[in-house]
């Protein structure tokens, strides 16, 4: 009954955060989207600051996921631009992760500020054992730290997203040449290694999917039902 | 005498924000720390964000000064790679840009985007005009639109100063590092051509710095004075 209550509860705040904006959305106004009582979500969550973290938690996975099908099915394979060029285009058009960063960023500033250090670090780690291990298997240039190359690769996802609410989107190309340059730039700039699929690539990007799901935060309320 | 008065109110700005940040200061405290009169900063600008808007473009100017120093003393010469080197060093570097993109971007937001289009919509068709020369000079790859290019440039930079109030300071790699993975995926990314100086890119440099002069709001106060 929780999870399904639960996951009620994050499609409609996705739903009214994606249109009014995190600032604009109650927990009253959630209650009444997804029909059930006001008292009901603070069973499921503390406070509306925690239905956006379990909302921010649910959406990693799903663009984890999303990745991890789009990599499977590129024929160029596990390769850094191709996991990139994956992962800033699921970003890119997410329209909950679009509205957080953009419309919304003062109020989403002030809670990833406070958690935005605890939810990064941890992940951030499991990047740069990727970039190590793509390193370690001549896939990408060793003359580069890997935690300089990890932080470069955050740099382009957090100005991708950042960049809407700086420059407008009028001032853009579209995404998809946006997406081209950056995968490019990635592939000359940081791969070594054959331009085809290998299968070391495919196993460092497997072990890192798996550190992933293992260090993700468990969906709501499966721990309370274990 | 304006321009004079404009310059000290400007300073006073200047270390406050960088000190309380922009909402914190008030056009009282900043009469206060120029050592004039809260109706004498009213003749030098309208409002509190006046304030703001002449205090960046002020520190674009001067950025763009410290940028064609270093570029001009750098013995590689004016490379896309090392002119973004030290464009992303100057403004990682600068205290005024930290505060307003860090601890006040909820503030900075709100300015930067109903003016940011327009501030930046200009000056980002002159580093699409820089890279499209730069193209035909053959010192940057011309398979990827000079729009999409310049894009990523932007991504670069608004990401590089977004990415601290993301995942805080403490998870970064120290700044060079992160310059230097930055100047090494732009040159093995974006450039070709020889790896030495270039007369053609020193040109097309100067033709940019020439534009981006012409275009810049002129200093405080200059328009009335002539």
């Amino acid at each position: 009954m929780g999870a399904e209550r639960a996951e009620r509860i994050l499609d409609a705040a996705a739903e009214l955060i994606a249109r009014y904006g995190y600032a604009k959305t109650s927990v009253s106004d959630v209650a009444r989207a997804a029909g059930i009582a006001k008292g009901a979500i603070y069973r499921e969550f503390p406070s509306k600051e925690a239905v956006l973290e379990a909302l921010l938690d649910r959406q990693t996975r799903r663009l984890t996921g999303a990745v991890a099908r789009a990599v499977r099915e590129d024929p160029v394979g596990a390769r850094l631009s191709t996991v990139y060029r994956h992962a800033l285009g699921a970003l890119a058009a997410d329209p909950l992760m679009r509205a957080l960063y953009t419309a919304d960023s003062q109020v989403l500033g002030d809670v990833v500020r406070r958690r935005g250090p605890e939810r990064y670090g941890p992940r951030q780690r499991l990047v740069v054992e990727f970039v190590s291990r793509m390193q370690r298997a001549g896939l990408i240039r060793a003359d580069l730290a890997a935690e300089a190359v990890a932080h470069v690769l955050g740099i382009l996802s957090v100005g991708l997203v950042a960049i809407e609410s700086t420059v407008g989107s009028e001032a853009a190309p579209p995404l998809e040449e946006t997406l081209e340059a950056l995968s490019a730039l990635l592939a000359d700039g940081f791969e070594t290694g054959p331009g085809a699929d290998s299968a070391d690539g495919r196993r460092v990007f497997d072990s890192f999917l798996a550190d992933l799901a293992a260090a993700a935060q468990p969906p709501p309320d499966s721990a309370r039902r274990e």
